[in-house]
C-alpha cells in the first residue's frame, strides 16, 4: 500500500472545528487506500501560550525544561487529532517524537534529527491503524532526553518520517495554496509555482520564502523525498517540490523550463559594519572569530576599499536580528585589540532574493536584475550570488518596490501566461 | 540524607505566582538538607479544561488517546516548577511519568501502579538535582502505552514514589490544613486532627473524605510510608497519617487514644430497590450479576421482609451515581428471567460514617450515634459496619444536620479540649 505522510501546522489545528476538517481530510486519504502518517503542530497559538507562561515563571529558564515545557503543545493536538479521526469510523494511534523514534543530537531547542527508527509507527501501520505523530520534537540519543527541533520543525519532522518509512510523498498542508513567485501580499500578481526543485526551493527557503522550513527541504532534497505544499482549506493541487522528472504526461515536458523560479524578500536582518579595521592581515579573520564565538550566523559580507589611503577599511555583515546584540557585545569587547574606530548597527535594512536553475545557461539574468532595480530607483547597498541566486541588500522601506520590479522585469506577473511558463514543466 | 516526597495539587499551582510560591516551599526543604523528590498535578483547572477540549473533538475519546491527552498537564507544570526552582539557583529536572518509571497495568484513564523504578531518579538525586514528577501518569508494562490513574492519581504517584525511595516522609500539600475531625464546610467546630492511623484514614477516604486520595492510603499503608498532610498556603503542620508509633516524645504517649477519629459524609452515591423480587434461592444472585457485568461498584445493600406474607421482597443497593445508568439498563434486561416487578431510582440520599479505632472496645458506640440521629430527627434508610465504622444513608437534605448532631454527640466540637484529646496521642 502506498505511504502518504502529511503535515498540519497550528493553524490548520486552531480548533476543535479546524481538528474535525483535518481528521476528514487524513480519513479521505486513507480510504483512497493509503496508508497514512500524519505529522502536527501544536494548535494555533498554543506554542506561544506556553513560551509566556515559560517567561512568567522564570525569565531565562533551562532549555531541557524548556523543551520538556513546549512539547506539551503537540500532545496535546496529535491526541485531539487521533480522537477526531476515531469518530470517523477509523482507527488512530498517536505517537510522541520519542514513541515514534525520532532520535537526535543533544541540542535543546534546536536539535538535529539524526535518525528515525519507526518500528511503533510500521506496527501500528500494519495493524491498520492512521498514525499521528507529535512533530517538532524528539528524543536525544544518548542521554535520552526529550528535545524540540526549533520553530517550524514539524516540516521537518514530516519530511524525515517520510525518508524512514520510504512513504511515496509528503505532504505539507499549510494557509496558504503552495509556493508562490513571490509573497503575494507584496506582489498580489504572484503566481503560485506547479513544481519546483528542491534546489531553488533551497535557495528560496533560505532567502526568507515562509512556506517550508529550510532544513525539511534540505532533508527531502537529501533523501529524494517528494514534497507536495498545499493548503488544507481547499482540494487543489499545491506545489510540488521535487528533483525527480515530472510525470505528468509528455506534452509537457516539450516546454522549456522557466529560468527564473521566484523572488524571495527578508527582513529579519540587520547589518553591523566594523569602521576604521586596519588594513592588515589576519584582521578580518578576528572580527569574524569574535562574530562566530557569539554563535551568530553570518550571512552576506562586504570589505569596503577606501577611498582615500589612509590604510583603513571598513566590512559590512548581515546576520538575523535575533544574532544582532550578542554579535555587537562580542566586537565591543575586541575593539582595543583588533584597533577598529567604531561600529554601526543597522536594523533598517532588507534582502531582495532572485532564484531560478535557469541562471546557469542564461547569462543575461543579471543585467535584466539591475537594471529591474535602477529603473525602479532601489539603491543597492549589498551583493551576493550562488549560481543559481542572486541577493541584494536595500533599504527596507524600498524592499516592496523592488520585489515588485523584478517580478516584473522576468515575466513572472500572473496576466504574461501561467499556463505556457509553468504548467508541466517537467522540472 | 534523608529523602522528602512532597506532592503539590492543581490548586497549589493554579498560576505563575503559585508556581513560584512552591518552587520556594521546595528550596526552603532542599536547603534544611534534605533530598528532595516531587510529584505534581496539572495546574488549576487545565485538566477539565483538556477534558472540554476532547468533548467538543469526540463526544466519545478513545481512552488511549484520552490518556495522551490528559498527560500533557502534568507535563506542563512539572516543566515550570522545574523553571521556578532553576530560577532560585538550584538544579532541577523533570521527569514523565514513564522517565521516572512509573510502571501500571493497562487500564487507561484508571491504571493501577504495579511497579516503580526510579533509576533516572535516584541518578538525578545523585547530581544534586531537585526531582519533579509527573504525577498521575505512567508508562503500561508490556504495552508501553502512556496511562493515567484515575482522579486524584498524584497522590498515589507520592506514596509510590515514597515507598520506592525508601523515602522518610511523603508530604501531600493541599488547599486545607490537614485532615479534619469533619468538613468544616458542614461542621465549622470541626478540629484538624493531628495525628490519625491509617486504618482510620483509610475508612474516612472510601467514604467520602476528599483529602487523600484512597488508594495512596492504601499504598501508604502497605509500604509503611507516613503521609503528612498539610496545607502549600501556611507553614503549619497538618495530619500525620502513620500506624508507625508516634515520636512526639514520652508525654503524648500516656494520653489515651480518642475513640472516635471523625465524622464522612458522602453524596456521591444513589440508591437502586429492586421491588417486588421472588423470594427464592438464588434471585439475589441473579440480581448482583447483572449488576456486576455492568461494572458497577455495589456500596451497601439492604434486604427488606415485605410486611405482608407475600412471598416477595425488596431489595436496595447503593452505588456511585456515575454508575447507576449502567446498572438500571442491567437491570432492566433482566426483569423478566428474574421476575421483579419494578424499580426505583433515587438520587437523594447521603451517606454518614463515623470512623474510629476505639470502636473495637468500646460499645456504647453506636447507641450514642443512633441516639444522636434520632434526636436531631434524622431517618436512618441503610446500615452497614466494619469493625471500626458505622454508616447510614439518610434522606440527602438532613445529612448535613446528621454530621454535625454526631460530630457534638462525639465530642469532637472543637471547644471541648482540643489539646486533651488529640495533642501527641501516639496513635
Amino acid at each position: 500500500m502506498p505511504i502518504v505522510v502529511q503535515k498540519y501546522g497550528g493553524s490548520s489545528l486552531a480548533d476543535a472545528e479546524s481538528i474535525k476538517r483535518v481528521a476528514r481530510r487524513i480519513a479521505e486519504t486513507r480510504k483512497a487506500g493509503n496508508d497514512v502518517v500524519v505529522a502536527v503542530s501544536a494548535m494555533g497559538d498554543s506554542t506561544d501560550e506556553l513560551l509566556d507562561l515559560a517567561q512568567d515563571v522564570s525569565p531565562l529558564p533551562p532549555p531541557r525544561e524548556l523543551d520538556m515545557l513546549m512539547t506539551a503543545g503537540e500532545r496535546i493536538s496529535m491526541a485531539l487529532v487521533a480522537m477526531a479521526i476515531h469518530d470517523l469510523g477509523m482507527s488512530a494511534r498517536s505517537f510522541t517524537g520519542s514513541q515514534a523514534g525520532v532520535i537526535t543530537d543533544e541540542a535543546h531547542g534546536k536539535a538535529k534529527i539524526i535518525d528515525v527508527t519507526p518500528g511503533r509507527i510500521t506496527e501500528a501501520l500494519d495493524k491498520g491503524h492512521v498514525v499521528i505523530v507529535a512533530g517538532f520534537q524528539g528524543v536525544s540519543q544518548t542521554t535520552k532526553e526529550i528535545t524540540t527541533l526549533g520553530r517550524g520543525g514539524t516540516d521537518t519532522t514530516a519530511v524525515a518520517l517520510a525518508a524512514a518509512l520510504r512513504a511515496d510523498v509528503c505532504e505539507i498542508y499549510t494557509d496558504v495554496d503552495g509556493v508562490f513567485t513571490a509573497d503575494p501580499r507584496i506582489v498580489p500578481k504572484a503566481r503560485k509555482i506547479d513544481r519546483i526543485s528542491a534546489e531553488e526551493m533551497l535557495e528560496l527557503a533560505a532567502c526568507g520564502s515562509k512556506v517550508l522550513h529550510l532544513r525539511s527541504v534540505e532533508y527531502a532534497r537529501r533523501y529524494d523525498i517528494p514534497i507536495h505544499v498545499r493548503s488544507s482549506f481547499t482540494p487543489k493541487e499545491g506545489t510540488i517540490v521535487t528533483d525527480q522528472p515530472g510525470s505528468e504526461g509528455t506534452e509537457g515536458e516539450a516546454v522549456e523550463a522557466p529560468i527564473i523560479a521566484g523572488v524571495a524578500h527578508d527582513r529579519s536582518e540587520a547589518k553591523i559594519t566594523v569602521v576604521g579595521v586596519p588594513d592588515q592581515k589576519g584582521k578580518a579573520a578576528e572580527i569574524f572569530t569574535a562574530v562566530a564565538a557569539s554563535e551568530a550566523n553570518i550571512d552576506m559580507i562586504v570589505q569596503n576599499v577606501s577611498a582615500t589611503d589612509t590604510g583603513l577599511t571598513d566590512i559590512s555583515f548581515t546576520l538575523p536580528k535575533t544574532d544582532g546584540q550578542g554579535a555587537m557585545e562580542a566586537l565591543q569587547a575586541i575593539q582595543g585589540p583588533v584597533g577598529f574606530s567604531g561600529l554601526q548597527y543597522d536594523d533598517q535594512i532588507g534582502k531582495l532574493s532572485l532564484v531560478g536553475a535557469g541562471m546557469r545557461s542564461n547569462p543575461g539574468v543579471s543585467a535584466t536584475f539591475f537594471r529591474a532595480l535602477a529603473e525602479a530607483g532601489v539603491n543597492i547597498e549589498m551583493i551576493s550570488t550562488s549560481e543559481i541566486r542572486i541577493s541584494v541588500v536595500t533599504r527596507s522601506e524600498l524592499l516592496d518596490d523592488a520585489v515588485r520590479a523584478v517580478h516584473t522585469a522576468f515575466g513572472l506577473d500572473s496576466e504574461e501566461g501561467e499556463a505556457v511558463v509553468y504548467a508541466g514543466t517537467g522540472r
